[in-house]
């Protein structure tokens, strides 16, 4: 940890959550909540092709920002219920040629309800006045669930549906190219080396789903360079 | 089952999930669900006192309301996180003396968030127009997730995170007094006798914690019989 900016230091006043996949979005995302506050991380592995991989960013994500509260959570109901080809082997993970058409079928159905019932209930408890979570629009996926109106929809749940009423889902970043998030990262001194993108592998990242090519048009399109391997050699 | 009215035939159009804790409320709620719609339920365990309990009354309310589609989820979220009496053994459950003062401490922080994002994911996948949950303000705990401000807000999640955004979280129960909810019950031949509301004991509801109490006024005020035994002969 180079930057003094990253500390996650106890003496700071006011604390938050923030979700952490492991994936550049959400550490970034994790990076501002640490300049900002006393925070927490927590992770959920729903049984996606990729969980053990993300499991182990998360931990040394959290190394890096001197997060110390982690929550680590098992979520069995999004692989049951499927519907999902990132939870669902039977459906195959599409190369990136489908991103712009429409929600695709990495889509997990209704998916960002879950994590954030999660960090919310665990905000409660740790008196937290923030949640922090990576969502973004433009230039990525198409989910339903990573649009602002959701964020707005479900800070009206928090507000009606806790005891206190003040806790904020915050989405920094959820207006931002994928160009300005890494731009951003490398300011913040974001462990981008640490992070895990691919959909599909757990060893190396396979450079050709939708992720891996978000991922990597976002460091070109920021004239930096993307510090983890690649499968396929042209991907960078 | 005798009830023609309930019986769960797949000729019925229009498809629902329903949350069956297993209690009375969500019992009503599966009746009514189950006169409407080709119902599919699903249970959550959350490491509450009393989940093997639950969870048998959820599998024989399944059997006897004719619903074959089930799902059963583990959560680990709350019991990690903690901060109720239902889910830490180090806060004890009270005594019926405390409904009616502000948020008990049973209260377990943002539950019915984690069980609608279970329900609506799979409303999502099996194309199910309506997620029931029978929640219930009046004469309840004063749990801030069981007031209809919340479920109106939980729609505008539901329409903006889903991929149709057409299912609805209904509430049939919400308004109603405990006592009309027993005797809507006993109308539409909801089994009470296989339910389970005690916070406390698995193995005869204790007669005495919030949800013992709240359950046995109803049924002395809609003058019926409940007809499981009570471990507190007076409770009767």
């Amino acid at each position: 940890m180079g930057s003094k900016a990253l500390s996650n230091a106890h003496g700071k006043g006011s604390r938050a959550v923030v979700l952490l996949s492991g994936g550049m979005d959400s550490c970034v995302c994790a990076a501002l909540a640490v300049r900002d506050h006393q925070t927490a991380a927590v992770h959920v592995s729903y049984g996606q092709r990729t969980e053990q991989r993300e499991r182990r960013s998360f931990e040394s994500i959290c190394d890096r920002l001197e997060i110390r509260d982690r929550l680590l959570v098992r979520n069995d109901a999004l692989r049951s219920i499927g519907g999902s080809a990132l939870t669902d082997s039977g459906i195959a993970v599409p190369e990136s040629h489908a991103i712009g058409n429409n929600i695709p079928v990495t889509y997990v159905p209704f998916r960002n309800a879950h994590f954030l019932a999660v960090a919310v209930s665990w905000a409660e408890v740790l008196g937290a006045g923030q949640v922090y979570i990576g969502a973004v629009e433009p230039d990525s996926s198409g989910y339903p669930d990573c649009r602002p109106e959701y964020y707005r929809a479900f800070n009206e749940v928090v507000k009606t549906g806790t005891k206190e009423g003040s806790i904020r889902v915050v989405t920094p970043l959820i207006a931002m190219h994928k160009r300005e998030i890494v731009t951003l990262g490398l300011e913040l001194g974001a462990p981008f080396d640490l992070t895990w993108s691919c959909y599909q592998s757990e060893k190396r990242a396979c450079g050709v789903c939708d992720s891996c090519a978000l991922r990597l048009r976002a460091f070109r399109d920021a004239g930096a360079e993307d510090p983890i391997p690649y499968e396929v050699a042209a991907a960078r």
